[in-house]
C-alpha cells in the first residue's frame, strides 16, 4: 500500500481502507432507499452533503494508518478523540534505536502572529549549527537513558529523561469525517510545521482514495476562508 | 457477503469488513514493536488482551452492516454511541411498502423477573388471534397514513400516527470493541426477545469473521457470570 | 430552574448546569497559564476561539435537561452521540397516561424544497378536522394498547402498536460544544417544525446561561450563511 | 474546593462538580418515571445498576479537575477519550519555571511481571544518587532549552529537547462513568507508579463526592478479581 517518508526519520503508511466515495453515496442513499446513480449525480450528492453539514455518511469510510512521528507531534494527534490508537509503549520497549527528530533549519518566533514560527534568516552554516545543537542535546539524553537501562533501571522510569522529540509509532484507525476534521485543523497555516508535514501526507492519501469527497471538501474549505 | 433474515420481515447484511483477528494482533504488537508470531501465540495474546481489559486493539477491526428492523428495536440499537449510523428517513421517504412487525406468539409479563416477558401458555389459536390483532391495528394505522399522504399531508407529519413496530433500515459501521459491548448487552437474557434475535445474528457474523476474538470473548463472558 | 412548555404536551427543563462563559475562559487560558482578564478581553477570547475552530474549551461547560417530547422528535435528538441520555422505557413503564402529540395545523409537502413542509392554505375548520383525524387514530391505537395490557400482554410487546407520536421523557446531559452543534442543525430551517420548537427553547436557555458564547456563536453562524 | 499534592511538584484540584449520587438515582428513575425513594432503596438501585452493566445513569454526574503532572503521565491520561481536556501549550508558553519530575527512589525491572517495576533494594545513598542523576540530566536539558529561547528560537521548536518528565497542566472534565473506567485501569497494580499516585487521588475525590456509587463500584471491582 502507500508509504511516504515524513521529516527526517518518520513515515505514514496506509495499512488498510474500508470503502471510499461509493460507501458515502450508498450509506447516504439509504435515507432515500436507493444506491449509486452514476458519477455526476453521486458527486453532486457528496458536495451537497458536505455543503449542508450532513456529515454522518462520511463516517462509513474508514482509513487505517501506521505512523512514525516525534512524541510532540503524536501528542497533538491523539487529541483527536473520534478515532482509535495503539502506540508503542515506552514502558515495555527500550528505545534502543534511540531515534529522535533533528530539524534542518532554525525557526524563530514570528512577531506578527505570536502563535507561529518562521525560518530564521540566517546562513546555511547557522542552520546547520542549530541542527547540531539539537542533535547533541538529544544524543546526550539518549546516552544517559541507555546507561540507566544498562544499570537495571526500569524502562518506564528511565524514559522520564528522554526528549519529546523522540520518535514513536502508532496505529491509527479513523473514519473520513474525523479525518477531514483532522486535515482542516492540522493542515492549517497556524499548525506547527512538523504537524503540517504529516497532515499534508494524510491529505494526499485522502485525495487519492476518496477523490470526489476530497475535491468537494477542499472547495468548501477554501470558500469559507 | 453474508445476509440473514431476522424476525418476519427483517434482515442483517454484512456489507463490508476492515481486518479481523490479525488486525488486533498487529495493532497490539505495535506496543512491543513486532507483528504476528504464529497462531498459538497470537490467540494467547488476544485472550490476554481481553482478560486484562486492554480493549483498544479491538477497535482497529471494523464491521459494516445493513440492517432492517422494527423502529422499537432500532431505538435500542442507536443507544450505542461508539458507532456510525445512517437511517432511512420518514421525512423524505413514504413508507409505501407499509411493512410492520407481526409477532408470531403472545408474550405475557413475567412474574418473577418484572423486566422480561414469557411466551403465554395458550393454544396456537390464541397465539394466532393475538398476531392477527396486532396486524389489524398496524394495518389500520398504515391505511390512515396512506390516506393522509394521498391528501397531500407532509410525510414528516403523517408519520406521527405510524406504529413503532414499523420496519426501518440503516447502515451501521462499528468496530469490534463496540460490537462486543453490543453483543454483551443485547444477547443478554434480560434483553427483549426481538432485540436478541438481531444480536444473535450479529454474534454469528462476529464468530465467523473473528473466530479467535469471539472464542476468547465468549469464554471470558461466561466465566464472569 | 427554567421550565418551558413545548408543543401541546411537552416541556424542556434545565435541571442543572456546570459552569458557563467563565469556565470556557478559564479552561482556554490554561493554555496560556492565566485566568479571567475582565469582560472585554474575555468576550474577545470567546469570539476568537469560536472563529478559529478552537472548540474544546466549550466542552467544560455542561448542561443537564429533562425533556418531554414525541418519540419521532426523540429519535432525531438521540442521533447526537456526544451527550448522555436516560429515557423512560416502554418495556418497564405502562404508557398509562397515553399522551401523544396532536398537531394544531395541517402541513403539506413543499414543492420547491422537497425536504420541508408548509402549513396548508386551508380553513381553520379543515385544520381542526386534520387534528381530529390524527387524534382519533392515535387514541384508537392507545385504546388497543390498553386492552392488550389489561389482557396480560407484556408491555414490551404491546407497545409495538403505539404511534411514534407518543410522548416520551429523558434526561440529557450535554456540553456547550455539542449543544452548539445541536442548535446549528436543529434550529435550521430544514429541520422539522416540531424539532425546531424544542431546539428553539434549548437555544433560549443557552442564551440566558452563556450569553457571551451564545452571542459570538450566533454572530458567527449568521455570517457563514 | 479540594486540592491535593501529588508526586514532588504536581497536584489535583477539583474545580467543579455537577450532581452526585442523587443525579444517578434521578436519571435512572426517569426510566421508571419516579425519583428518590430514600437512602436504602437509592443505594440498592445504584448497586443494581453497576452490577448489571447499566452504566448510562452515571454519565449525568460530571467532575471537573485541574491537574499538574509530568508529560509521560499526561500521555496515558489523554488516552481516555470520553472526556474533555485543555492543556497548557508548549507552543505558546515558555516553560520558564522549568519544572520536571524527580523520582525519590530508583526502580528496577521486575523479573516475574515484565511490565512493572520494583523499588531497587539499594542504600538510601544510592537512591539519592539516582535521583540526582535524573535531576542533572533534566536540568541540563532545561538549561539548553532556555538558551535556545534566549537566542530567539521558536518555543514550539526549542521544546523538542525537553524531557517527557516536564510538568504540564490541564483541565479535565469527565463524567462518573468514564471516571470509574479511569480508576479501574489506572489504580490497577499493573499501572505505572506515577500514574497510580494520581489515580489514587482521583479515587479519593470520587469516594468523597459520590460515596454510594464509589462503595458499590469498589465492592463490585474486588469481587471480580
Amino acid at each position: 500500500m502507500i508509504r511516504k517518508d515524513v521529516l527526517d526519520k518518520g513515515f505514514v503508511k496506509l495499512v488498510d481502507l474500508l470503502g471510499g466515495d461509493d460507501t458515502v453515496v450508498r450509506s447516504a442513499r439509504v435515507s432515500f432507499g436507493s444506491g449509486s446513480k452514476g458519477e455526476e449525480k453521486d458527486r453532486k450528492l457528496i458536495a451537497y452533503l458536505l455543503a449542508h453539514g450532513h456529515e454522518t455518511p462520511f463516517e462509513h469510510a474508514v482509513f487505517q494508518f501506521h505512523v512514525k512521528c516525534p512524541i510532540f507531534v503524536a501528542r497533538q494527534w491523539f487529541r483527536h478523540r473520534w478515532a482509535s490508537y495503539n502506540e508503542i509503549s515506552g514502558r515495555y520497549t527500550v528505545f534502543d534505536d534511540g531515534e529522535f527528530y533533528v530539524p534542518d533549519r532554525k525557526r524563530i518566533r514570528e512577531k506578527v502572529n505570536r502563535q507561529g514560527s518562521v525560518v530564521a534568516d540566517v546562513s546555511d552554516e547557522e542552520h546547520r549549527a542549530f541542527a547540531e545543537a539539537i542533535e547533541a542535546e538529544c544524543a546526550r539524553s539518549v546516552a544517559a537513558y541507555r546507561k540507566m537501562i544498562a544499570e537495571g533501571t526500569a524502562k518506564e522510569l528511565a524514559r522520564t529523561i528522554l526528549p519529546v522529540g523522540m520518535y514513536t509509532q502508532f496505529y491509527w484507525t479513523v473514519n473520513a469525517r474525523s479525518l477531514m476534521n483532522f486535515i482542516r485543523l492540522r493542515c492549517d497555516e497556524h499548525a506547527q510545521y512538523e504537524m503540517r508535514e504529516y497532515a499534508g501526507v494524510i491529505r494526499d492519501v485522502f485525495r487519492e482514495k476518496m477523490p470526489w469527497t476530497a475535491a468537494a471538501f477542499e472547495k468548501g474549505s477554501s470558500s469559507e476562508g
